[in-house]
């Protein structure tokens, strides 16, 4: 029996990826393990894309619902998009390949915030969830579940699916074991009780996933990293972004507002985020915790440096060299990291509760602070809101970060209008680019404006937002939140139309 | 002694309320109380804005912020915002004097969740609340406050105001002692505690406010009514929203997804939410129970007549009638409400574990189920946010109801793109109009467009919308919630030109 199959009665369910995967058919509803491109199985989803190729090539219809926790990787939501074996994708995604087809129609799917989608479809709003596909690190003597990289929405799929198929990974760290902690609250409402946590590293469940053995249909084992994407040394803009905000939060701290250790920080994922990281570390802040989605590289480091004295999340998500020093400060590491589902490390009752700082990165703000998180133009989805809104809403302060232009200066992050919005100006206290920072904590619309325009603005655009605010203010049909409705979307437009948002007569 | 005022040491201090509002200076920030009309300084405003008119006549500035529970009445917001007496005016308004001067930019407006307020405030996001002015009904012969028709924000208007005013109405009836419930937690992140609330009723506090004595500079005795808008019958269209909604409850409950008395209701304000309550009332429901922001007449009756078992809100807002009707039954009523702080009422850690079912109006949605609840045009501001975000984010069941039409069929309320986005997709799961009911949860972009084109549209509106869908589906940029941008927002754009949505051209 392999070391990592403990249990005789899981370990006599050993299938083949393909056998296991004839256990799907069309129509079904599929919970699936991954987050940030860590947990996510391996086998199964290739096997099934097979699968579905065959049925196709027999004229048979085969598409199926796919639920994860958060994005994947080219072996599950790339596959199966290649060989349109999906219907609808939910939530948070962003391969490549499913994401051209999401945007050119050829399936659909639903965006949600992460710290919800668990308790929806535990409400029954999604219907029945047929299968559950599972990565697991490994199970234990007496059938309880060592989780991967990721929980996701893991406990859920297992309870709720009416069968379970396991990859178990013996690439994933055996280190894991013990990091994890599974809240097992069964209650919906109108009997749901407190959640009893008070600290980001409060343990209020248990280290282990479970599942009946009655309920599972194949074991498969896989030795596969998870998608482990190289880390990016964070560039000039990310730096200037990170340099701002430890300037505002030192400045909150002399004001009062903020303990000198801070308070609980949730952190995006990217190149902006391991900047700030990475300024962290170099600063005098000292004894920080981490209430957050996902552990990335620069967050590792603030940990083994003991700066950080604690980190939660619901996933980790890093670079081959970060797993490297994973397993080098595994055991330092197993008293500093708590990994839990994403319906706690997102769940509203505790953002608030704790009061977190959000960091989270944005497509583009508008002068009045609205911002969007997830659509390019307004109509093209790039990867979904995920945690920012369970955060941003909550926290004690909601920060979103950007450089000030994209796409080598043809794209404004800030614009008159946004095209989407994921945010309302409600939910968005701080707006952060290279060029400066914004607080627009207890400011009115057009208060908003001037900041936004004096502090974020890159100078390319700085003359025609204040020449839109400018007349937006003169010739506006309301004067609260002025606008002019004709043009207010007319800088997207331009881009699709020229390939700028650059004025051509402003430039000329 | 007023037998309102029963401790010797706040006697001593009764001013007029011309004396008292001598207190209040030049560029201050004044906490008051006051909910939908109910519970707000009767006295103090009017003889405030004398002062400010005869400051003013010496050409003196004089401006203070204002910030109250949410909409209070001409008496305070009226009178205040026509002697051009207001710098900054905070959160939810409702009076046409003030909203006419927040439109022509005369004076700040900022709208924010009214679950909000008192926390960022505490937090000093606002800097120093100079003044409070509250309203209570008696004071005991302890010194405890018996609070008012609302509790709003004014507990921590007494807390954090470095003066105080007392408004002492002896019009507000004397059975509201012991009808309120205020939470004493003092913590701030990081040392906030859970919220022990797990049934609408739940008693977790006190029945009083309290305030040390040294803080009070002036009490002033008041006999004047609050708001009290007469009650309106419902019309046609609010009854047919009703309709749709409770045939909706009544699948929800037979599909097992919501228990036969359903779950907490929070109820916005207004003529559909008074229908609603009068369809309940004639329904099969019983056993119900709501935990919201404000009792109007019809939730009033629903108790009454025992259907409601209980209602937890933040205020009253009922008619002269409904007033009768409390005195007369307020001995039955007493055990059957609880009054709370409007941080507790509208708290997201509350309605997400009630598991409430949010009720609310909106001006405009869009076919992708984003909703506009506070701007008309996108720039005139009616009222603001109120507790509508508070509740959508978090309850069970979000809904968002209008009739299909307004200004007698000119205005479209569903439309190609909202002007102002208040509530993303992410937090509609129903839309309801007198057209029919939208269900949208679980639902990617193009379905929901179908759905609310279906279900929703006035037939004069379903052509063009139908024809956009159409198009935006052939030519958008990303297909996945397609959109013409130069004309997402043209129906606004005619509106303002014309006068009317209806496209001359497609009317013929």
């Amino acid at each position: 029996m392999s070391n990592r199959i403990r249990h005789p009665g899981f370990a006599a369910l050993r299938l083949s990826a393909a056998e296991a995967a004839q256990r799907i058919r069309h129509g079904m509803t599929v919970g699936m393990s991954g987050f940030t491109g860590a947990g996510y199985p391996k086998a199964i989803p290739g096997a099934l894309a097979e699968h579905i190729t065959a049925r196709h090539a027999q004229g048979e219809p085969f598409r199926i619902t796919v639920l994860t926790g958060a994005s994947t990787a080219p072996e599950l939501d790339g596959v199966l998009a290649r060989v349109d074996g999906i219907e609808l994708r939910v939530p948070f995604q962003s391969d490549p390949e499913l994401r051209g087809r999401i945007n050119s129609g050829a399936l659909e799917y639903m965006d949600i915030h992460l710290g919800q989608l668990a308790e929806k479809v535990r409400y029954g709003f999604f219907g029945k969830v047929d299968v559950a596909v599972i990565e697991i690190s490994a199970i234990l003597e007496d059938g309880r579940l060592v989780p991967s990289s990721s929980v996701g929405n893991n406990k859920t799929w297992l309870d709720m699916a009416d069968a379970v198929i396991l990859e178990v990974n013996r690439w994933q760290p055996e280190a894991l074991e013990g990091m994890h902690d599974i809240y097992y609250d069964g209650a919906l409402p109108p009997a749901r009780q407190p959640i009893p946590l008070v600290h980001p590293g409060d343990r209020i469940g248990e280290p282990y996933l479970s599942v009946p053995l009655e309920k599972v249909v194949a074991v498969v084992e896989t030795d596969a990293p998870d998608r482990n994407s190289p880390f990016k040394q964070p560039d000039a803009a990310s730096k200037a972004i990170a340099d701002h905000l430890l300037d505002f939060l030192r400045f909150e701290v002399k004001a009062g507002r903020i303990p000198g250790n801070l308070l609980p920080i949730q952190s995006g994922v990217g190149n902006i985020a391991n900047a700030f990281m990475q300024g962290l570390g170099e600063s005098e802040f000292t004894g920080l915790t981490a209430f957050t989605e996902v552990i990335q590289d620069g967050m590792l480091e603030l940990l083994i440096s003991g700066k950080l004295a604690l980190a939660a999340a619901t996933s980790f998500s890093l670079s081959p060299v970060g797993i490297e020093r994973f397993n080098e400060h595994a055991e330092f590491l197993r008293k500093r990291i708590v990994l839990r589902q994403q319906g706690i490390s997102n769940h509203p009752e505790l953002i608030r509760r704790l009061g977190c700082i959000a960091l989270n990165g944005m497509l583009e703000a508008d002068i009045y602070g609205n911002v969007n998180s997830t659509h390019t133009l307004g109509t093209q989805m790039m990867n979904g809101i995920g945690g920012s809104g369970d955060f941003a809403r909550n926290a004690y302060l909601s920060v979103f970060m950007a450089p000030s232009v994209a796409k080598n200066g043809l794209i404004s992050t800030l614009v008159p209008m946004v095209s989407h919005v994921d945010h309302t100006e409600h939910d968005v206290s701080v707006i952060v680019t290279d060029q400066g920072l914004a607080d627009l904590r207890m400011l009115s619309p057009k208060q908003r404006a001037k900041a936004i325009l004096e502090r974020c603005v890159h100078p390319s655009y700085r003359d025609a937002l204040g020449d839109y605010i400018e007349r937006a203010n003169r010739d506006s049909f309301g004067k609260h939140t002025p606008h002019l409705l004709a043009e207010a979307l007319s800088w997207h437009e331009r881009y699709r139309l020229t390939g700028s948002m650059l004025n051509p007569e402003a430039v000329g």
